[in-house]
């Protein structure tokens, strides 16, 4: 790895320094374990100055983690959750939703990485029939694994869909910081407003150590979290300090600044190489990812300088030009972006 | 919660200093994500000079999420986990070993929290018989949830039936660290030498901030640890912030420093009560756990001077004498014992 | 295999005459699969003729399927089952209920395989701590593995108790009819009557080819039961052919003909070989099953003229008289158990 | 229903007189339990005929059995299978497959319903990656839920695809007699020699009352099946009945004999609709299924005189000619055949 921050994934950045100094604030004296502590009641409160009253919120220690809870709390084994193909719960959990929840995930391709009622319409079926799995959760993920949000009309329109069905919207909202700053809006408005009934919501990629929440904006449908988060092996015992991260995040505005600041740096990003020859944007930039596509011979020399990973290596079957991805973090500089550049513009240049 | 710390469990403690400062100086620069970094590197290092080479190390979050994956590797779901009846996996983690592993467990009554060849044998049966689930796995737990701790002796001989019988030998070590201590042996020689198969090394109870690891002997047995610990929800993704804890924990023996200090605690505390009326300490006070009978009458008001649980509302029946839990942890001062044997002896004195 | 009926298991008994006729008269043209036939349409009418109006009923494959799926209905994976430690969904399942619910099953050991108020009250314990299991269901078998059979006080105090705390009754009715015809009462008294919530009913002990029931006496708790009956690899394609036979056995009082007759031949098999020296009849006749002491060394030379199982090789330790079992089933003759019991003697007098 | 055999599906026909012979002839005196018997061991010598030695076999309830035990026995959860969008183990089991291995389906769309190396090759990614599934299995249905039918060579890829990647192929036989009957080849030809690791094979749509098989062509690989099955409740009691019924099938040749004519009546059917205007048949007609678009306005008259199932509602969007779907079966004679067309020729003919 080189000597700059990478651009490899903004999990890849460390912990603010606020949220550190947090945890360092909660290590005195003793505290009841497992969230029975005044930290877990104040940052619960954070929540509840963002989010509203008659919210449930369950902290957990990732994102998978926070997935599986959510999902299992609202799901029986014979039922199914409709999911973007791209989507992090299909491909990126190692078959944990449905290891634990025992349902089958129906994985819908996307031009974009989000779902549309179009999309998802047609796979609301066998309803009734004791054959077919019964459709009972639609999840998205904002802002999506592809680095695009989905507007808050499109989100509504989905929450629509889904009541209206009789199914139930879960957001993956493990970058929901960066979706409501991209769109200006708030927590609330991104989320509650959109009509969303459970959330997974992020702190892990927004400068935490480590520490999702589960958020219930309908507390009756996850009354039976807690037995749910401990035997998904998702229960902190020092939950406070778990929690004082949370609590840090949530105020001072804290996870917008954050979540700005990663976007910025990625329309920054975006711009710089813009201009690079042969050098692609092939998403929209919306949050703090850039997919690119370059030259298959730079990949290997740009990585040795800063790592990333590679997205795609044979976009519609052309592996000469390979899609990438650069994820910006809380903690990347101007710096980073114009040292990244640089060594691009370097490799091609030749 | 009174202000000086409190005897009711050793997660009820903060964080040592010195694994606080690990954390913070682990926080520098970008890290690659889930275990492949430097600070992952060094730890599973300090566990190869503790437990000798030819190991494997996979940290995960918690003592539940130790124990399951090491379970899960080694089980199909046809197959049983014999373990003592008050086993942290048979009572306290919310049947997550059943429902991850599909396995049955059989629960052993004991009279001291241990497993022996004797109580063991009996329910090794119905070998080859398909309508049967499979014994596999023997787990115990050192030091146990009652605050005694095996002799080497006994591990091995447990060690010997299950290999003789083609099981395997689970530790669950969430204090493995006070059974060292008060067996004043290394932990090479408490595991390892003992014939132990897979060992689920605590980290949080003996002052980490979060943080336990599996620990294959014969790695082997263990060779799908990585797909298991994802789907298992254990895959931290800034997994430097917690190898960086057991590095600090496993160098300058603070592992065993907190661990003495502990177990001197609790026979600090044991002598100390021994002396009150009425107050009779009711089990082997080995780690750090010291098990006592007190009037019924003294509970609340001393709970509310320093918080504890009732461990068994009615021994032999005796609603009049309940049974509780005093823990003592790397934390816990002299004075705070003085402290609650004084209110103690306060209360005792009417 | 000698060539009279051995004393084996009932289920090494054939196909009632009527029985196999009932398959034989459906098997005419075609029928919707599925259920959605007129057999089983006139099955379920009998069930309600026996059981009353306002049930459910759900044919499935085996007996396993039948507890299986009646479990998974009611439970959530962090629940527990109470049952007793010789319950066939402990021992005879081959894990399947912790598989397939994810549940804990918590097994109590009874003297004569019967649960009582008192044996299961300390078990419903850590309501509402997250750690634990929480208990939903207590399953009884009626009649029990050890052919003792339950009075109706005693399930209707069951019962009770289960419904006092919130509890469900699950009835593994395997031999249900032995049961009703010991007791002298109708299916309806010894299952709705008493407070059974559901009831695994069974077919394939009683003269059927193969087949059991699942059936609700509140279906609001079984709604979804079509779903998991699929799920649990139970729905019959050809449901037809099952649901004849229960037609069948439930008309004319075969299920009571078949069943008394096998109880009486058990009475007749106990009272012959009381007289025979050394044999021990151990537990009351009650049902179908006599369970009884011989001398080790009798073993082998009566099996090999009539197969039977070692049910205890050594009770209370004792491997001199190993404690075995015989069954009578429907088609049990009186001179089937006059041979076995010459054989018997034969090899008692030397 | 009407008055004639019905195309709904093949298991709407009922029990040829020769297997329901057989389940009389094995009715005599007792057998022992779960496959102890002469009947059990003649059919699996009946298999062994036919598929050659070195085989093991295993008797399960139905179709959704013998798929979930074979997957189960050669998959872990944290895998996955890769099959057709329509598949039987994707789309008609309730999820039983996801619930019970653990693992993820992939489900590939295919033109009609065969897999390609081509179509699976992309799908075999993120292998060694702990955050993906690790495909382990590649399902195949022969003949297809589309009835068509793999060619031996079209097998013969996949299974060196799958071998290639260290993969293993299923084949969910269902309706493999119909497949081996379009093919002319051996049951032997069509498995074994195209490197079909395991195989469901399917009784209950050619012939049985019901009974499937699971059987294993590389033994070592289910060698912990017997222990799968049950707690897969799929182990029947009187196993002799399920036995005797396939020992007959595999019998002179009435497993081809059954599928031979079944295949000629749906030839029969397809030659004879293809003259009656707007009908087309849309799917090549290989085995005993013939796929049609008719007009919308057809259906409701066309099912009253004789039930059968809409296949797609609206293929291709075209709501005003839907596709159905028409299945001949062992006992579908020219007479049913005619009188449907009849039927069919009047409704269009005004």
């Amino acid at each position: 790895m080189s000597s700059f921050r990478s651009l490899a994934s903004d999990n890849n950045a460390g912990i603010h320094p606020h949220i550190l100094q947090a945890i360092a604030d909660a290590n005195a004296d003793h505290a009841l374990g497992y969230g029975a502590d005044v930290y877990t009641e104040r940052a619960v409160a954070k929540f509840k100055s963002h989010f509203g009253d008659g919210i449930e919120v369950f902290f957990v220690f990732n994102g998978t983690g926070a997935n599986v809870v959510s999902l299992s709390a609202i799901t029986q084994p014979y039922q199914a959750v409709i999911c973007a193909e791209t989507a992090h719960i299909a491909v990126d959990e190692c078959g944990a939703p449905e290891k634990f929840t025992g349902c089958k995930l129906i994985d819908v391709p996307t031009p974009d990485g989000k779902l549309t009622p179009a999309l998802i319409a047609p796979h609301i079926k066998g309803i009734g029939d004791e054959h077919h799995v019964q459709v009972r959760v639609i999840s998205i993920t904002q802002s999506t694994e592809l680095g695009t949000v989905y507007s808050l009309a499109e989100v509504r329109a989905i929450a629509e869909l889904a009541h209206a069905n009789g199914l139930l919207l879960h957001m993956d909202g493990a970058r929901i910081s960066n979706a409501a700053a991209s769109l200006g809006c708030t927590l609330h408005q991104i989320t509650r407003d959109c009509g969303v009934d459970v959330l997974s919501f992020g702190g892990t990629k927004n400068g935490l150590m480590l520490g999702e929440a589960v958020v219930w904006f309908r507390p009756e449908l996850g009354q039976h979290t807690k037995y749910i988060r401990k035997q998904s092996m998702q229960l902190a015992s020092k939950m406070r300090f778990i929690a004082a991260q949370f609590e840090a995040l949530l105020s001072n505005d804290l996870w917008l600044h954050n979540a700005q600041h990663a976007n910025q740096m990625a329309q920054a990003l975006a711009a710089a190489v813009a201009d690079v020859p042969q050098v692609s944007i092939c998403r929209p930039v919306q949050a703090n990812a850039v997919f690119a596509q370059i030259p298959l011979a730079w990949i290997e020399p740009l990585q040795t300088q800063s790592f990333f990973y590679v997205w795609d290596a044979a976009p519609n079957g052309n592996a000469a030009l390979p899609e990438v991805r650069w994820m910006t973090s809380f903690d990347t500089t101007g710096e980073d972006v114009a040292k990244f550049v640089a060594a691009l513009q370097d490799i091609a240049s030749g």
